[in-house]
Parts: C-alpha cells; structure tokens; sequence
C-alpha cells in the first residue's frame, strides 16, 4: 500500500519526490534572476530612452516570469506522474505560432545589434538606406533606426528591413560635375576652360582638398554632345558646398570662353531636302 | 483483481488517481480565469472601438475556452490510462494548418504594438507610409492603422505590412524650392533676387521660423538650365503655406527683376548649317 | 494464460478495456455533433448565397466525419494494444502535406473576417484595393470579395491578397482641382478668377459642402508653368460631380478672364542665335 | 521457454498476435477500397478528359496502394516486434522532401476547386487574369485553366497562380468613350454635341440598353485639353460592339460640328520673345 | 547468465535475434530491387538522351543503395539492442537540408510530368513562356524545357519556373492588323478601302481560313487619330505569313485611296496666336 | 550487486556492452573512411582549382571528422546508460539554424550538378544567364559560374540563382536586320532592293550559311513607317559579322536604290490650318 | 529501502550515478574548451579589426559557454531521474525563434566564406555588385563587404544579399566606344576614319595593349542613323583611361574628315505636303 511504501523507504517514496520538488523551486528562483539581470543587461546597450525603456523593460520580465512559471509548475507535476502531453502540446504549438510571428522582431534586434558594433551607421552621419531614403542618422536603437531627411521628415526604419547602408561620412568624398558641350565644340578650348575651373577651385578651398582638382577628360558621348568631368577630393563636411562652388564656378568661367552648353540638339528635314540630300551622296558615290 | 488492487492500497489506487484529476479540474479553473484577465487586459490597451471590441473579447474568450476544456478532458483521459496519440497527432496538425495561416495576425499585432510603443505613429500626425500614402493619422489600432488622405479617402492598412513610416511632425520641416534659369542668365543677379525672396519671406513668417531661409547656389545643372534653391526651417504646422508662398514670391520676385525661367530649349539646325558649322570649326582648328 | 487473466481479474482485463473503447465511441459521437454545430455557426456568419453554403457545408461535414472516424478507430487500435506508429506517420505526413496548401485558404478566412469585422468594405462602397482595382463593393464574403469596376467587370478577389483598402465613402471626400498657368501670367489676376470659381462653388453645392472651397495657392512650379490649386470638401456622394463642375467652372472663368492655360512650352535656338545671347551676356558682365 | 510461453498462454501468445495480423490485412484491404472509391469520386468531379483521366486514375491509384503496401508491412514487422524507427525516418524525410515540392499542387486544387465552386470563371466568359491575360475561358479544371486570347493564342494557368479574376460577363457593361478637346474650345457646343450622340446611340441600341447613354461632363484637364467622357449600360454581349460604334458616332459628330479634337499642343517662343513679353508684364504689374 | 537464457529458451533468445536480421536483410534485398524497378520506369518515361540518361541513372541507384544499405544496418543494430538515437539525428538534419534544397528539383519534376501529361507543351509548338519568351519547343523534359528562339538562341527552362504557357499551336490563330488614320479623314471612305482589303485577302488565303476576314469598326481614339483594326482567323501555320500579308495589302491599299496614314500631329502656337484665339472665342462666347 | 551481476552473467553485462561499444568503434572508423572517399570523389567532379580544392577538401573532411566523432562519442553514452536529450536538442537546433543557413549552397550545387550534366553551358559558350547577362563562359564549377562579358569584365554566379539559360552556341543563329522605310514608298521598290541585299549576302558567305538569306514581307506598321526585315540562318560562329555585313549591304542599297530610311516625321499644324481642313473635310461629306 | 539498496550495491546505485555526473562534468569543461579554440580560429580567419574582433569574441564565448552550462545541468538532472521535458521543450520553441532569426547571419557567413575562398573580391579590385552599386573593395569580412563608390561613399553590404559579382580586375579589359552617323553620310569614309583613331590609339597605347584597336563595322541601325564602334583590349589599369582618349580621338577624327555625328534627326510635313506626296507616288505607281 501507498502508506506502507512511504514507511518501508521514506527516502525514495518521500524525501526524494519532496526534495526534487524544493530543488526545482530553487532553480526557478535562480532562472527568474539570471533572466532579469540579462533583460537588465540588455537594455542598458539598447540605446532606448530611459523611460519607455523602462515600460518595456516591465513588460518584457513580467512576460518572461509567466513563461517561467509555468514551465516550472509543469515540469513538477511531471515529477509527480501527470502526463501533461496534450498541455505541452498545446503551448508548444501556441509558442511556435508566436515564435514565427516574432521572427522579424529577432531578425531586427540581430542587424540592430552589427548595424551598432560593426559602426555602419552612427549619429550625425548623413546616409542613404537601401538606395532610397537620404538624410542624417538620429538614432540607431537595437529595433528601429531613425534617419532625418534634408526637408526634415522623419524615417522610422525596422532595422532588419536595411539590407545596404550608404555612408558620405567616411574619410573623404569626391565632388564630381559634368558638364556637355555640342560637337561642334574646340576640345582643347573647353579643356583648358576646365583645368582654369580646377586651379580656381584648388585655390579656394585648398584647406579642405584631399586631392587636388582634375579634368577627366571626354566621359561619355552621346546624343546631345560630348560630356567632360572635373572632381575634386575633400573632407566630407565640404563636399556639398564645395560641389555647388564647382558648378558655379563652371558655369562662370564656360559662359566668360564663350562655350556654348549643349542644350537637346534635333536636325530637322522637309521631304525635299532629305531626299535631294541623298540622291546627291549617292550620286557622289 | 482491481478490486483487490483498489482495497489493498486505497491511496495509491483510488485517492491518488481521484486527487489526480480533481487537480487538474483545479488547474484548469485557474487557467481559464487567468486567460480571461490577459485577454481583457490586451483589450483595454488595444485602442479598439469599444462595441467591436466587446463583441471580439467575447468571440476570442470563448474559442480559448474551448480549447482549454479540450486540452483537460485530453489530459484527464490520458491519465486515465488512455492513449490519445492519434487525437493529438490530428489536433496537433489542424493547430499547426492554423498557426501558419495567422503568422500574419501575430506580426500585425506585434509591429501595431511597436508603432504605438515607440510613438512612430500618433493620432493627427502628418505621414508617408512605405514611402507611398501620404495623409493624417486618423487611428492606430492593434491590427490596423488608418489613415486619411489629403483628398479624405480613407486607407486601412495592416500593420505587418508597415515597413516605412515617415513622419511629418517631428520637431521642424525645412521648405526647399527649386528654381531652374537658363544657362545665360547672368547667375549673380539671379543669386541677389532670391536673396531678396528670403528677407521677405523671413519677415512674413518670422514667428514660426526656426532657421532663417536661405540661397544654396547651384545645386543642379541639366538640359535645362542651372539649378538654384531656396531653403527655410519652419514648425512643422508651418510648413504647407511657407513652402507654398516661397513658391509665389520667388517666381514674383524673378519676374520683376525680368529673370526667364528655363523653359524646355532645343537648337535645331538644318542640314546645310550643320555642315557649315563643322567645316568652319575644323578649319579654324 | 489470457483466459486465466480475465477470470482472476474481470475488471481490468475485460470490463475496462471494453468500457475505454465505450467511452471512446460515445466521445466521438459528441465531437461529430460539436464539429457538425461549429460548422453550421461559421456558415450562418459567412454571408454565402444559401445554395452553395448548402453544397459547401456537406461537403466539410463529410470530410470532417470521416477525418474523426479515422482518428477513432486509430485510437481503439493503440488502446487495445496496437502500435500504429507508421499509419501516424503517414497521415501525419499527408496532412502536414494538406496544411501548407491550405495556408492560403486559412490566410484568406482570417482576413475576410476582420475584412467584415471591422467594416474596412461594405457592400456599395466606393473602394480601390491595393491601390489597383476601383469599383464598387458588391460582396465581402469570407474567403473571396467582389469588386464591380465602373465599367462593370467583376472583380473576384481572395481575402488574403486584399493587403491595402482605400475607401471612399468614410464620411467625407475632398475635390481637388490642379490648374497650371505659364510662368508670364499675372498670378495675381489668377487667383482672383480661381477665387470667383470657389465662390460659384460654394453656392450651388452650398448643401453637400462639409467645408466651403478655397484657393491653396502655388502648390508646385514645373517645366510647364506656375499650378493653383482649389478644393472643397463635401459629402462621399456629391464628390464626383462635384469636382467635375469644378474642373468646367475653372475652364469656363479662366476663359472668361482671358488667361492662358499652360500648354508645353519649349524655346528654340538657332545656333547663330544662342552664341549671339550668350556674347552679349558674358561681354555685359 | 518460447515453445513453453505458447503452450502455457496460446491466447496471449499466438492467438492475439496472429489476430492483430489478420486484422491488420483486413484494414489494409478496407483501406485500399475506400482509396479507390474516393480517387474516383474526385475524378468524377474533375472535368478532365476521359483518356487522360484514365491513365492519371491508374497511376494515382497504383501509387496510393505502394505507400498503404508499405505502411501495412510495417505496422505488421512493428506489431510483431522489431524497431523500425530507421525505416520511419528515411520514409518521413522522403515523405517531408515530396510534400514541400507538391505543395504548389495541392494549393493549385484547392484554388481551382473554388475557382469552379464560387463561378468565378465559367466556360465562354470573357475574362482577365492577374491584370495581365485577356480572352474567353475554354476550361477549368481542377489543376489548370484554359483561356484562349482575342488573336487565338491559347493559355495554360496553373490555378494555384490566379489570383485576381475580372469577369466581363456578369450581368452587364458599361462602354466608356473619352474624348478630349483643346481648352480654346467652347465647352457648351462640345456638350450638346456630345448629348447628340448619346441620343442617337440610345435609339440604335435600345433593345440592349440596361440604361441610357450620358454625358459625364469636364472628367479631366491635362496639357492636352479638356476631357469629356460618354458612358452606356449594356447588356455584356452588345458591349464591344457598342463601344466601337460610339466611338465612331462621337468622331463624326464632332467633324460635323467642326470641333477640333485635341492633337498634341505646343507653345514655341523664341528668345527674343520671351524677354519681350515678360517685361511688359511686369511693367504693366 | 546469457548463455544459461540461451540455453534454457533457445527460440526466443537466439533464434529470433537471428531470425528477424535475416529478415531484415531479405526485406533489404527486395528493396534495392523494387527501388531499381522504379528508376528504371522513371527514367523510360523521362524523355532523355539514352546516353545521360545511363550515367544519371546509375548515380541515383548508387545514392540509393547507399541510403537503403545504412537504414538496414542502423534497423539490424537496434534490433540488437543499440540505441542509434545520435545517428539518427544527424542523419535526420542532413537529410532535412538536403530536402529542402532540393525542394526545387522535385517542383520541377512534379511540373514536368503535367507539362507533358496535359500536353501544354509539344515537340514543334511555337510558344510563349512567362509572357517573356517566344520561340519553338525542341524539347520538354522532366526536369528541364528547351525553347528555341526564332533567332535560334536555345533557352534552357528549368520546369518548376514555367508558371505561364501560351501556345501558339492550338486549332487556330487569328491576324490582327490595326491600322490609325488622322481625325480628319473620311471614315466611310477609311472603311470602304478596309474591306478591299478584307476581300482580296480571303480569296488569297481562301484554303487557310477558319472565318472570313473582316473590319472591326472603330477600335481606338487616341492623340495620334482613330485606328481601324482588320482580323481573319486562320490555321495557325498560316498566321505569320497571313498577318505579312495583311499588313502589306492594307498599306497599298489605303495609299492607292489617297488616305494618310497617321503620322504623330502636333498643333504648334505662338504666343500672340494663342492670346488671339481665347479672346476671339470668349468674346463670340 | 553490480559485481554479483558481473560475476553472474559476464557475458551479458560486461562482454556485450564492452563488445557494443568496441563495434560503435569499429563503425566511427568504416564511416570516417567512406567519407573520406565520398568527398574526394565529388572533389574530382567538381572541377575545382587544384590548390584551393585541396584547401577546402581539408576543411570539410575536418568538420565531417569532428561531427562524427561527436555523434560517436553520443552514441558510446547512451548506449552507457547516459540519457544525453539535452544535448542532442542543442545539438539539433544548431544543425537546423546552419541546415537553414546551408540551404542555399545544396541548392547552388544540385543546379551546378544539373547545368554541367546537362550541358546547358560549356567553357566557351555565348551565353545569356536570366536574359541580363551575356558574355563568353569561362568555368562552370559545382557552386559557382564565371562568364566573361564582352567588354571582359568577369561576373561570378552562384548557380543556384541562374534559373534561366539562352546559349548562342546550340547548332545554328539567325541574323534578323529590321529596316524601317516611310508609308510613302513604293513597297515593291524596297522588296527588289533587299532581295539584292539577300543575294549579295548569300554569295558571301556561302560557306557558312545553313539557310539562304530571305526578305520576311512587312512585319510591322508603327508610327515612324513600315518595317521589313531580312533573315539569314548561319553556323553560330559567323552569327556576329554576318549581321554586321547584312546591316552596312542594307544601307548601302537602299541608298543606291534612293530609297529614303524612315527618320521620325510628325506633321505640324497651325491653328487656322487644322480649322480650315476640318470645315473642308466636313462640307466634303 | 532507499539506504539498503546503497549499502546492498554501492557501485550501481552510489558510485556509478556519481561517477556518471562527474563524467558529465568533465565532459562539459572540454567542450567548453574546444568551443572556446574554435571560436578563436574562426576569428583568426575572419579578417576583422582587432579591437572590435576582442569585444564580439568576448560576447559569442560568454553565449556559448551560458548554454552549454545549462546542457550540463539539464543533463546531469535528467540522469538523477527528473523529466525535465517542459524545460525542453521551452527552450527549444527559443531556440528555434532565435534560429529563425539567425538564418540570414549565418547565410551572410557562409557566403562570406566563399567570396574569400573563391577570390570573388579582393581589397582593391573595382566591382559592380548585384549590378547596381560600383566601387572599390575597401574590405571583405565573413559577415559585411565595404565598398567604395568613386564619389567616396562607402557601402556597407551584408555579404548573404551579394547574388552577382562582376570584377574589373581579372586579366584584362576591352574598352568600346560607339559612334552614331547619319544615314546619308559616306560608311566607306566614316571606316577610314575610324581605322585613323584605331591606328593612332594603337600607337599611343602599345605597351599596354592585349590586342590591337578594331572597327567592328556597323553594330547598329536604329532612328538616328548607322551606328559604329571600335574596341581595344587592355590591361584593367589603363581601361578607362583608354576609354576616355579613344572618345577623344574619335570626336576629333570625324571632325576633321568632315564626317557630321548623328544628332536625333526628324522630318516634318505640313498637311499640304504630305497629301501631295501620297498622291504623287500613288499616281507613278
């Protein structure tokens, strides 16, 4: 009998099942402080404002504790000899529903996490997220990052949602400024127009310059004309207005050699003409 | 014999099983009384319309009832001595077929707690939505955020399928203009008239301005022309109308300075005075 | 020996193992009848026209009937000592199979609830889904809503691709007109024309208007020209024709007025022309 | 000892576990039955060719009994006492690699299933699917739909991929004829020629009408005109026809009133011009 | 002691350990032959080059043999008392992975074999794939398609990514030939000429027609003129040359009627003239 | 006691678990061997750079030998009496993360495996991968294509992401030179000159042709003319210059024969011309 | 009794229990110190800064070694008779979440691995990554590549989003510049000229040529006339600068030939014309 058993061997059949219960009671306490002390960890490296943190910081335990709970109390009545099968398959299903659920959310906190430690994105620098959105970074947080653009407005971004980062805030940067002449053109003369732009820029803003400024010579040819190309290398923080400096300054100096910019060009025919055109090459054949 | 069994250890074979399932009868109380205080707190903090909301607290509780009875009775009959593999197996598939199709509603409801946590959105806000619907916040609920376009048509979106929320009333919006001059417009005179746009301009708006505006120089040269702009810093309540009256002033204020606008410009030639022109060229080459 | 057994001990070798399988009969009876009532409740809130539902609803019936029967028979099987491991996983594998299929199915069910819970479309409003098809809301059932274009092509479309909805009729529209004038006119004499549209405006929709029309001023400045803007807020129904006799009304006073709507406007050069300009201009300078 | 056990208890022993053999046999058999019935009922329901039918039922059927074959022989060698978990696992595995690589399938069944149950798409309807394929549809089936295009090009769709169905046969149509006119136009004379056609129109095909012919007035002003619209309700079989003769109603009476339909219009200035005409407004500002 | 067992009850200690891993090792055998039974079936079906067909043929019976050989092992050692619970695992998970790669590789079987068995695509059909690429079946395979261009490019199309057939081999095809006059044309005179062309062309092509050429009517208005469109239906490998044809004799035609062909119009102001016109109209207003 | 127990019966509680363990030994080793040999068989098909092959052959039979050990070492202890579930469940879900993360190199190597055993590509192949890119093949390995573009830059493609292959090196090419020439030419004029063109052609390169150049008849009608185009099939290795020559013989002539190419044309009307041609049109009818 | 079963046989039921955890523990501090060698190796290899490389070793060791702590005791209470499935099974939902989550970290390595391995990028070369983004390699880490665009941005990328590398640095490039003439201009005259710019080029460039400067005769007819190119195959270095000069040179060549570049060309008729022309033609037909 059930009795006689506990009298026979109160050790296996008492002592035992109690202490295995205190035991799990006492590593529960023991989980229920190592989780809070890794939540507290956590947000002291999140970034979040103090406050809302420290909502979410409630939630997020109290949450944590429930789940705790509730493992630990199934896990004694286990010990006791439930099968508690169709409850653990009941949770385990539920769990996974909010574990697919929740799979962004792990995926933003992840990237959030390199986007910090690997430095891609820090306050201050003006950035392009996915070859889209444009303006200065204003907070990085381990969910979300904010980026402000020119005109002020404000982006809330997911942070697993940025798959390519795009810093002007790195060292250097290079103005570059094309400019297309018609065809017709004198090449050397618009070469030497530019190299004059160059020198006058190289002047001016010589305590910023990286490198100094240079003609590429003929970049593209197409259907409006021949296009060159003068860059310059500066600090980032001069690159806008140095870029704006050079088209000035081209525009100028064009306009002073009497450069003709090549505005859209169209050769336009009567019938006749095209005709009588063509019969005389033929002719000339 | 059972009944032997039953009467030569009562406890083990009658008490203990007996207790067994008084306990889980017990257990299941508490569960649904605790799922039904989580559901009536979610509730109060999911911003819903508060018939809809009653009618959807009912319709949740009482699926969740359900479930929980057919989990005890599950739980009960396998201590019972029963095997119910293949019910759980069957339950276990149709939970599963269901939590895939509602991995959306977890995600909806996790990014729509987010929004509100993190005041991405808030009621009366001006934003852009994946960069693509533009209007006023008008509610931001748990699974649904709408909102109201300029022209009042009204967009219901669900929340997981929010990547982007770009807000206009954080703080400030800086009004930019862009206005595009020949390339023969004499640049320093266009330079000074939008100088003059900016003085007016930071008079009349004086109040709600939180930088001066300001002339950026050339930002663009294209087909058209060259590219000047014109700047301000408002409150974001401001900002619609300064914009809209920088507009009106600066196109004003080119005109009586007698500056052309650019304007689409083409040069057409016809075939004899291309010709010409090139042997000219070449020759004075 | 067998025989032996259920001589000495009647109870638990012959009259529990046959009062399980009882028991398991009588609870799948119950199940078969909660199965047959859930169904019938989900149908009485699908909005389905009755024939089909009628169709339909026997259909699941049967498969949920036999589904069930296959899951107690397996359960009398394994309980009489059986051991239906590979029949599990087999059907195991097969549903699993059928469960991701469905997912859509599951996806389209939940949508179209909340769809019609939360009154996103209701049958006659003016709707656009996923900023795409516009039309008139025919039906919102609970897997498939029909949209009914202008034209009258019936949309059928699964709840779960129903990811954005714009509705119209959400207590007030807003009709904007956009005019563009040329650079040249006198923006003073346009907004007093526009000024007179609005107050023409006013007074023959004086009853439908939520807000009186008024002018918003240079709302964008582009290639063509200078744009107005004029608006009137007014209820869903009278939004239509309202903003079309805004659209005559503008057309007719600008008329009337004598100012010049904004076609394309392009200036051409001749090349002697464009060097001549830009001589005179660098010699002025 | 083996023989001892047997001769000792040869119900237990020999008796139940022969019988679970046999009685597994029998449900392998019943199973094999019900299979067969119900590959028929679905093929019954499938409105496929009769040839093609047939040879897919055949092998469809000769798959299913190789899986049941399998799975019978290895409840038997399980019943019997060996471990088959290595057989399970390679059989799960493969089971798992084919279910994913059919889910399409599944998913394009149950589509066309409801495809065919709700109507959506009937034989002889003209349709558009996915916003993209134009034509009649020559057949549903469970798996693939037909549609044959205006020029007799034939589609093949799996089910699985429709997903926006736009039916042209369902009930009536509306022709919609845009017109549009240069804003120099007198927009009163436009209308009554406009009211013109919708009279004549109306009397033409009054048999087909579902409701009269109307002018919709001023539907938009863009840079080439002002646009009016003409819209009639037909029957959907009248529809085509009555578009292309209303459109060529509208034409001829236009000419007939000698009102110029809008061409591309262009304002070209020259240089000289422009400079002209903005001084003397702004002198006379 | 394990001899004493083995002695006392041979049967059951040595005799069936022995007797179930021959067993196994019989059920192993015929396996392997059944395995290579199926592949040898599948591979006749599979519509391969014999001589890859041997090479793959071979790998796949190896890999299976392979496969089968470890499973029998693993079956015979926890048939003898092994627990395998590790191998198994690892076993399982490279399994899963390399299912779920090739997780492609059965779609595009599953697809190939309805591909051929619906007769979506055959040998010599000329086809469109994916609404993308056009050109001539050369061959339909299990796992892959190759289409040949017209240019005689050869398209390689793995199956599972063919989500859209279009055949242009099926019964019929139909010429289509749209043709665009300006406004001011005579229509009556446009549709006359039409139909000399219509039927010219069907007592040409008479043999080949399915239906007679005919005119249908007005088909379009747009900014360059009314467009007519002429159509016949005929056998498809007619179609191409039909369509030349018509094309041909419908620009003769019209030329021989003296009608324009509409060339791009544009109605070309300068400012004086248009001011002029809008004062004219507003006064006769 | 467990040594009694020992003492008792060597054979089974000293020998068969000291044997098993031994056999578990023996296995590690055959596997370990067999795997060995497995990865340098697909090494010498996976045509990979013998230096870095020899790398990454160390490296993968290192990891192997590691996992193997490990589920070694497992296996040992449960088959001690150890129950290792914690450890195995870490173990799994570590090789379901990397299996997930794997994924795609399975799916690269099976479709490597495809593309090389099927020939869709050969080193020195023209080839186009997913229609964007197009060069010469340079390697095909079992993870990774190389293709080398015209103007020699090198991509590098894993083969999991090439889903479609047009190769120019299967059998034949055709070149296909459209020209346009104006509605107002004599058609039969332009046939006799590109059959000219196409005898020309077919002298020259005679020797290479599978198929006589041929005139196609009109193939198009759109807004800037009619388009006729010549063909010719040749071995795929003249393909590049042939449709060279067939260009330049095209032009040439054509401007022999004085037969205009289609330039754009528009017509230009001035507002009085398209009034006058109206009233004219409309008094004609 | 409990004490009795110890005193009766201490080595199974006192030491081996305590050897076995002893075992456990031992076992555990090994894994820990292989866990903590590879890490390190992994980061020896994975070519990241040396500062932050210490900071994320740090973190990852102090992870691994927190879960492998929690095996162990899982472990060692699992072998002192606990049923610790709740714990399990909670732990794994976690893991498999965090899993999830991973996948695209442990994608992002694996590619990383092999960019390096394959020597796909190395720091230097310049690229064109998924055609879009260009620059100079600046780094390749296991988990992120720099790249640096010629305007000095840097780009961050996630190694697992690079689908398609191009390189210009691998052996050689072929610069290609194309040139555009009228149709009416002389081809024989424009291929002399075009051999001149290939001939001086040559000479200019010879020490770093691969292969001679060529013509490739017309490669293109399309509206603005017969299109040209010449080629030159270089080392990588030289490539754009060659470019650039072959641009030069052949600007300059056809300029001083005489030979006219194709600006778009049009035709223009006036209605009087173009009837005049139809009926002139129609008439010498």
């Amino acid at each position: 009998s059930f009795v006689g058993k506990i009298v026979e061997d109160p050790v296996s059949h008492l002592l035992i099942p109690v202490g295995e219960i205190l035991l799990i009671i006492v590593l529960t306490m023991i989980v229920l402080r190592l989780i809070d002390r890794i939540i507290d960890k956590v947000f002291t490296l999140s970034r979040m404002e103090s406050k809302k943190a420290q909502t979410l910081r409630k939630l997020i335990k109290s949450i944590s504790h429930y789940v705790i709970y509730f493992i630990s109390v199934l896990t004694i009545l286990i010990n006791m000899g439930f099968n508690p099968m169709p409850v653990l398959a009941g949770a385990g299903i539920l769990g996974l529903a909010i574990g697919f659920g929740a799979q962004n959310l792990v995926r933003d906190i992840i990237t959030g996490f390199f986007l910090i430690f690997e430095g891609q994105l820090e306050v201050g620098d003006i950035v392009q997220i996915n070859g889209q959105i444009n303006g200065t970074v204003e907070e990085v947080g381990l969910r979300v990052t904010k980026i402000r653009e020119f005109n002020q407005r404000l982006h809330y971004l997911a942070n697993g949602n940025i798959t390519q980062v795009t810093n002007y805030n790195r060292e250097k940067m290079r103005a570059i400024v094309a400019v297309t002449v018609p065809y017709e053109s004198d090449l050397d003369v618009v070469s030497k127009a530019l190299d004059e732009v160059c020198e006058s820029i190289g002047k001016k803003y010589a305590p910023y310059l990286v490198e100094k400024p240079e003609v590429m010579g003929v970049t593209n040819i197409d259907q409006t004309g021949v296009q060159f190309t003068i860059t310059a290398l500066s600090e980032p923080d001069e690159y806008w207005s140095l870029e704006r400096e050079m088209r000035k300054e081209a525009v100028l100096t064009l306009h002073r050699r009497g450069i003709e910019i090549a505005y859209p060009r169209s050769v336009v025919y009567h019938s006749e003409q095209i005709r009588a055109l063509q019969s005389k090459e033929t002719v000339s054949q």
